[in-house]
């Protein structure tokens, strides 16, 4: 699929600002009008604005939110790996916190003979990002151009890169003006905007993580279930093979959050230890893209695979062998104690006996940023070695003095309002609580369109 | 009244957006915030326009519809008339064809002893404009500043002149951009609009002719009762006497429509004869001025005074002195054969006999338009002499080959476009239609806010 040029046919963008204010449907022409004509320039920021609340306030169809992921998806290159014989699949998280689960994920499915081309974001609110994460690597160069990133996938099977300049240029102006205009919060919108880069990467199929919980952007099953369906959807109407699987963010995913951290835990995964929810996350995912990348018949197959490759070690040397290419220090991966470190820790210890019933997932993301873990304002800088390492997960027992979470940090101030964030994240109760949130709540495939023919 | 400085309070626009978007209810203080920062170019256009398709598919509560209009209205200068003794009442029409009752009113209550100081608009779309009138008396002048506005005023009472830079720019700059951004349609922005303009005049009441039909903006009776109803409430928070009538507009009022050819029916009237529905509904608002002017104890009252003054000649000499105090040519008054004149006329003939069942008014106002006498683009000028002059209205017989409507044209392309949009005007049925619509639907007070001391 390479990008066409825009429709010969021209509309006015005030008549589909109205179409769209009174609820129509507008049409893929007029869709793909409006996408190339604002990226070209052509369409100034208060039309666009105007239209973006409109599509947050009236919604999308299934076909409109194709049609504009398609259109975004086109403003740019779209990778061509049909010379690699491999099948390639990605895998893609709507984030959460403690969630570095695609620097196990890529390297894995790479080590089954799967291509794995990643392209991913920074740290976003109070979730961390894949590229921020791998910096913390020293040397680890994330901003690769199109031609080495085709060579990395060429040399070891899997890459991860930020966006480049050639992909989905009319996603990065869209998002842009979203940000400061409040049309973030549509499904469609974020749809759109999550596909169109994912597709541009020359993928075959994809492996949707979307997140439910108090640390994710979704915070109910609902929300999270219709944007899952939404993006499976989308995906296969444009002749992808997608599966979405709804997993738990009601807590941080493993024990370490912050990048330096977050990648000492990779490494123990990739190692076969590790924390067991991380653990059992990356299994499943892994399954998964190694059954949709043809490598594994079925998906127990693929959980088998994906447990052998880490046993193996093939998984971590696949990780090595990226990590090398691109322009990463080994040493720091063979001995994690050459990651970033912070200067200081301190121990928060739990103010009476009893159980963990519950983590503000949200509350602990939050601390990280302010710890310097993350960013505030989109022009910050991102400290790799500070975060937060939890000693307890929901449900354990803790004694009164015991240690519940470390927090690693550069600066006393921001430690302080960090053990305030993290002091008022956690409940401690008398009796464990009666029910435990599984770690998948619900798998998503959408077959039935592209069987019948829909897709475009 | 007096502009007052903006509130000390500072806000963000993002979360404003956001909460709207959200359907909140938002403060006065954040309304006035954003309405002011705007205003000085402290926000954005991208931001605001986001916020006006919010609040068209939100809406707004009265409260805040309020807050909106006072924040305009503060925006500039807000007339201090209280050096004139007298009542001020103005009347605002929200746009019909055929209308050319302000023509009358304004020298007509302004013979009656009340202050008219009105403020006016020009053409938009099929519906005409009363400075596009006025400047059909050659000389007229509509572009006074505020001290000659205010000099007319003292001079004979009333004055009609087109919005200053003065006079509420918040509204000037926020109807750009609505104009170009899908985001006119909303009665709470359309009254916001409408009422900081006219509160802006330094009035103590309001006469609102709210027009409802086929050549008005609100088709339907409901939509005509709900923006009649918010400006009344609006008009009754900010401590104005406000009356709001629903009149018809489903057949162009009087028989004459364009320019110059207004102005000719409106010195028709003034002179005791002229179409008795213009003559009627300028007696029914007319008594409304003077009664909300304190110059007539009772509605009944008023009328009578009102046709009194036509009779006497009193409102035609109020009507001269006007003209002649704003520059215009009083002899083009006295012979209107001396307005401007049309190069051709040419008559259309009922192809059969029967009834004239309907008139399409809108189509009418679009064929007067075509002609020359409106404005497609808002940069067009307007040529006062062309239009229409209806033969027959809504009910009346016609029998084939009678003339139905004679077009004032100076240009055969145009005039040909202007006789086919009039013949697809009108329905001629073998029967007359049994049911006749009033020129007066509705009349429509709010009494009880102001009553219970809830005005701002």
């Amino acid at each position: 699929m390479n990008s066409s040029p825009p429709p010969a046919q021209s509309f006015r963008a005030i008549d589909l600002i109205r179409r769209k204010r009174d609820a129509a449907e507008l049409t893929r022409d007029e869709i793909s009008f409006f996408v190339n004509a604002y990226t070209r320039g052509e369409i100034p920021d208060y039309q666009v604005s105007a239209w973006l609340m409109a599509v947050v306030l009236r919604g999308m169809t299934r076909a409109e939110t194709a049609a504009l992921t398609d259109a975004m998806l086109r403003s740019g290159e779209v990778l061509d790996l049909s010379g690699m014989p491999a099948k390639k699949v990605d895998k893609h998280s709507t984030g959460g916190v403690g969630d570095k689960t695609s620097l196990v994920l890529a390297p894995l499915a790479a080590a089954a003979g799967v291509i794995v081309p990643m392209i991913s974001g920074r740290g976003l609110g109070h979730t961390g990002g894949t590229l921020d994460k791998l910096e913390a690597i020293p040397g680890f160069n994330v901003n690769l151009s199109v031609d080495e990133f085709r060579r990395v996938l060429e040399g070891c099977g899997c890459a991860m890169i930020g966006q480049t300049a050639e992909i989905a240029p009319a996603d990065r102006k869209l998002y842009a003006l979203r940000d400061v205009t409040g049309t973030v919060e549509s499904p469609y919108l974020i749809c759109a905007s999550i596909m169109s880069k994912k597709l541009a990467e020359g993928i075959d199929a994809l492996v949707l993580d979307v997140k439910t919980g108090s640390g994710a952007f979704m915070k109910s099953e609902t929300e999270a279930v219709f944007l899952a369906e939404l993006m499976a959807e989308t995906g296969e109407r444009m002749g992808k093979d997608v599966v979405a699987l709804i997993t738990d963010m009601d807590q941080p995913l493993g024990f370490m959050i912050g990048n330096a951290l977050e990648v000492v835990e990779v490494v123990e995964v990739l190692r076969g230890k590790g924390p067991e929810d991380l653990r059992q996350l990356c299994l499943e995912l892994g399954a998964w893209m190694l059954h949709l990348g043809g490598v594994a018949a079925t998906l127990a197959e693929g959980k088998t695979q994906s447990e052998d490759l880490i046993t193996s070690g093939r998984a971590l040397e696949k990780f090595r062998q990226m990590v090398e290419l691109q322009g990463g220090d080994l040493r720091a991966i063979d001995d994690t104690n050459r990651l970033p470190q912070s200067r200081h820790t301190s121990v928060i210890c739990s103010a009476r006996d009893g159980y963990l019933n519950s983590l503000q997932c949200e509350k602990i993301g939050t601390a990280c940023v302010v710890l310097g873990g993350g960013r505030e304002r989109k022009e910050d800088s991102v400290d790799p070695a500070v975060g937060i390492v939890l000693q307890k997960q929901v449900g354990d027992a803790v004694a009164k003095d015991e240690p519940i979470a470390t927090i690693h940090y550069n600066s006393e101030t921001r430690a302080a309002q960090a053990r305030q964030l993290l002091e008022e994240s956690w409940k401690i109760a008398d009796v464990p609580r009666s029910n435990k949130r599984p770690l998948i709540h619900q798998v998503i495939r959408t077959h039935s369109i592209a069987k019948h023919g829909e897709k475009n």
